[in-house]
Order: C-alpha cells, then sequence, then structure tokens
C-alpha cells in the first residue's frame, strides 16, 4: 500500500464502538449467542462504513461467554491453585468463540473485521491493565482494517490473572488513541437518573461529565449501589474517556437502526460531553 | 501463585513442539480437520506432561485452513489492493478456526493450552519477523499454561501483510527462548536424503547441521528443487535453530505413539545435532 493511501486513513475519524455483552449474548442462558442480533448490528455497521469514512475500533463484551467459566474458576479472584488454569485457558477460548461468532457476523458483511486477542497483547496489575501492545492495532486501523477486540480473561502481574472487561479495554484504548467519539451499544436507552425499569423512567438526552460524576458518586452512596441497572462500572469508564475530552454516547443497540444512526454522528441515547473533573469513588 | 512455584517451573525443560499442517489437515480437503488424529495427538501430549515435568509451547501449521484463502486474495504476495483486506481478515480469522479445534482437543484432555494469535503480537517486514511481543508467552510459560500458536497472515511494515509460517515462529522462539529441544511432527518419518516416496527411501536417524547444511545447498541447485518432499523451507528454519546449539527432531505424528515418545526424549525419527555452520542458500 502506498504511504499517501495510509495518511489518508489516519485522517478519517476515529471511533471505538463498544458492543455490551447484554446485547450479543443472553444473559441467562449460558454461552448462547443472539445470532440475529449479532447479524442485524454486522449490517448496520457495514452500512455505516459505506456511508462515512470512518476508522473504527470493535470492542465486545463477554456476557453469558465468559462469566459462568470465570466464576466456576474464580479467575476475576485470581490464581490461587494450579487446578485454575484449566479453567483460566477454558474463559480465554470461550471468549474466542464469541468474537468468532462477531468476527464472521462482520466478514459476512464484507466489513475487514480482523480479530485481536486482547489476552495475547495485555498484561494487568490488580486487574487494571499495566500494559497493553498496541502496535499491531495501530497499523491495521492505518490500513483499513477494522480492529475487534473483546473483555477477555488476561495474566496479571500481581493476582496472576484476572478479568480485562471491554469497557476497560475502551477507556485504555481511548487514552492511547484519543477517538473523536466513544459509543457504548447496550440493552437500555442510555444513562437514567434512577432505576430504568422504574415507570416512567427516562434517560438523560445529554449531561455533562461532571453531573455524571456527581450522580455516580450519590449512586455509590445509596444502600442498593447500583440502582442505574449495572452502569456504575460503565459510568466508571465513561468518566475516565470525557477526562481526555473525549464525548461518549451510551446508547440501545436493540432498538435496529441506533448503531447505523449513532455510527453517522446522530445522537440516539445518553450523550456525555467531557468536562474535566476527577472521579471521586 | 507463589514467587517459588515461578521459579521451579523456569527449572523445567522447556520443549517446542510443532505440529504440520499435513498432519492435522487434508491438504487436498479445504478447510477439514482431522480430528481424530488431533485428539490421538491431545491425549499423547497430555500423557506426556502427566510422565515429564515439562515446559510447553505448541506451534501448528496451517494446512488446508490457510493456504486457500491466503492464495485467492494473494496474501502471500503483499498489500497491493484494498480489495485484499477482506481476505487478510478471512485467513486470520480461518486459522483462529483450525487453532480452536486444536487448543479444545487439548483442553479436553486436561492441558491448561492457551491460544495466543501470531497476528496479535507479530509485525514483519518483507516476510520475516522483525518485533514480536513475548511478554505475555513467557508470563503464561512461567505459570504452567501451554502457549499453542500457529502460522497466521500477519502485518508487515515492508509489505503491508505476509504469511508468517508455523516453522518460521518456532525457529523465532528457539533464538529467545534456548528450548533444550525443538520437535518437527510431521507426515514422514524424518529428513530423507532424496524423495521419501521412492521405493527404499529411509530417513537419516541423526545428522549433523554441517551435513544438512550440504544436503540442503545441494538440493537447491538441483533442477526438481525440492525432491525431499517439501522439506528445504523447514531444513532451512531447523538449521537456524541449530545454529542456537538447540537440537532438533523430525518425526512421524501420523505414527501412534511417537509424539509422547518423543516428548518424553526418545529418538523417533530423524534426530539434527547442532553444529556451528552458516546456512548457504
Amino acid at each position: 500500500m502506498k504511504k499517501s493511501s495510509a495518511e489518508s486513513m489516519l485522517a478519517r475519524e476515529l471511533v471505538i464502538l463498544k458492543l455490551g455483552g447484554s446485547v450479543i449474548t443472553m444473559k441467562k442462558k449460558p454461552f448462547y449467542a443472539r445470532t440475529r442480533t449479532i447479524r442485524r448490528i454486522a449490517k448496520e455497521i457495514s452500512s455505516a462504513l459505506k456511508n462515512k469514512l470512518l476508522r473504527l475500533i470493535i470492542v465486545h463484551g463477554g456476557g453469558s461467554f465468559g462469566h459462568p467459566l470465570a466464576k466456576k474458576y474464580g479467575i476475576h479472584l485470581g490464581f490461587r491453585d494450579k487446578r485454575q488454569l484449566i479453567g483460566f485457558a477454558k474463559t480465554v477460548q470461550s471468549m474466542r468463540k464469541l468474537s468468532n461468532i462477531i468476527v464472521e457476523s462482520l466478514q459476512g458483511e464484507n466489513v475487514p473485521a480482523f480479530p485481536i486477542q486482547p489476552s495475547s497483547i495485555t498484561l494487568q496489575r490488580n486487574g487494571r491493565i499495566s500494559s497493553m501492545w498496541r502496535v499491531v492495532l495501530e497499523d491495521a486501523l492505518s490500513k483499513g482494517l477494522i480492529p475487534v477486540l473483546w473483555g477477555d480473561a488476561v495474566l496479571d502481574e500481581d493476582a496472576g490473572f484476572t478479568i480485562l472487561s471491554g469497557d476497560h479495554i475502551v477507556s485504555y484504548l481511548s487514552e492511547f488513541l484519543t477517538p473523536s467519539k466513544v459509543l457504548f451499544a447496550t440493552d437500555v436507552d442510555g444513562i437514567y437518573p434512577s432505576d430504568p425499569k422504574m415507570e416512567g423512567a427516562k434517560p438523560f438526552s445529554e449531561i455533562n461529565s461532571a453531573d455524571l460524576a456527581k450522580l455516580a458518586g450519590h449512586l455509590t452512596k445509596c444502600e442498593h449501589a447500583d440502582v442505574t441497572g449495572g452502569m456504575l462500572g460503565k459510568i466508571r469508564e465513561i468518566l475516565l474517556i470525557t477526562s481526555k475530552g473525549i464525548e461518549v454516547s451510551v446508547l440501545n443497540a436493540n432498538k435496529p437502526g441506533n448503531v447505523l444512526r449513532a455510527l453517522l454522528g446522530e445522537n440516539v441515547g445518553t450523550l456525555v460531553k467531557p468536562q474535566k473533573v476527577l472521579f471521586h469513588e
């Protein structure tokens, strides 16, 4: 490929799209992928790439392909016993199988989805990334490939091994690659001020990161710590991203067309606008 | 895991086992894995690990999962046209599928086989490895995991992308990890002085690397360049390995028991003894 071609790639807007585990798998059915939804989203991504010159990184969660094995073998607790080794290996393998389904659906729509296995390029320290070899990822982007990464079980310099969530990958990559936008495709309509399942609950259409940090600080003090429906961990990563001046959008990928519209630049969920603050835990 | 445990792992003998593409796939049937053979070999590996304290790295070839796609899209020729991107991505994905079968067969025998995707950790320059991130691989070994790598399509700083053969991975890793032995499991009984398919042809039971280099030099001058049955490229990598003072064994993995016996230290094919020489192309 000519140099000029790589340069024109680098001029394109960079977007990171996170596909939530709850969108692509069924939480209550272990190892069950929602293949119809995945195929629809693959089509939306393919359509977006045809209509807009983008560089795109896709990161997906583990959902019911990761949690059951990780729990069974205590992978999230770290390496304590040799008998966990097979469990670590099986968790990595299970996540590869889910990523196969995502990657093949995308390739089936002619998207040059290039899987990059997070456990091959990452070391953690007590559950946070200490090093990630991004050389291949960056070279792939410059060539027009669409890197696909996923939540994974990874080796840990302190704990032996730990879980690396898809959300964490997204916040880490955002710091180094400064995308123009990060999209979190979930199974809810956005970030809610209270329980999204309560009658009449409505998500913010826009919130600045300072207010989101206040909301999160308030939530951690509540008796039922995570009333936003499992959104608290995600909010933590979102605030890390916005602290770099990057816009984040949280949207519902179960609604057909939302991923496409979000990739084309429309606000279809909650838009989190960056405002420099520290996140108090 | 305690420090002492990692130290005792490092005291164990390190062996690299290469499983040839011709053993685990059918050359003439695209995307056909020889699952029965793979399962038998997985059992032999599991049995060896129960009988001998080893650190083990497994590298497998691409066989009929790699060649057809690489050829169709001209991946071996480098990146010339945007339309090759989907072919590159599909070749990587196809190799992941073959590695799934290997990894799952091993895990099924309780071997903690940990897949490490070569295209995630490797960059080449004109078809030879220029950098490979070995941090995860080395940490995995020290913890008692069995890393599994494979021939792959990888990004190339000069050519855009190129093929990385399993044999090349083995010679590269040998340089940095200095295993005590490297085993090439193939579909022939060893290295032959002439065509292995000729009547009465017998492999060397032992040959020193200087003589092997002479044989290879002779072969390249022949009209039918590769009369040893496709062994010439492999011989090149073998000579790189023996030049580091490492013993190499070439054996027939289609014969039940050979992989087990070789892992336990027996010579069941051609043993190549190191003798410092340069390989003249």
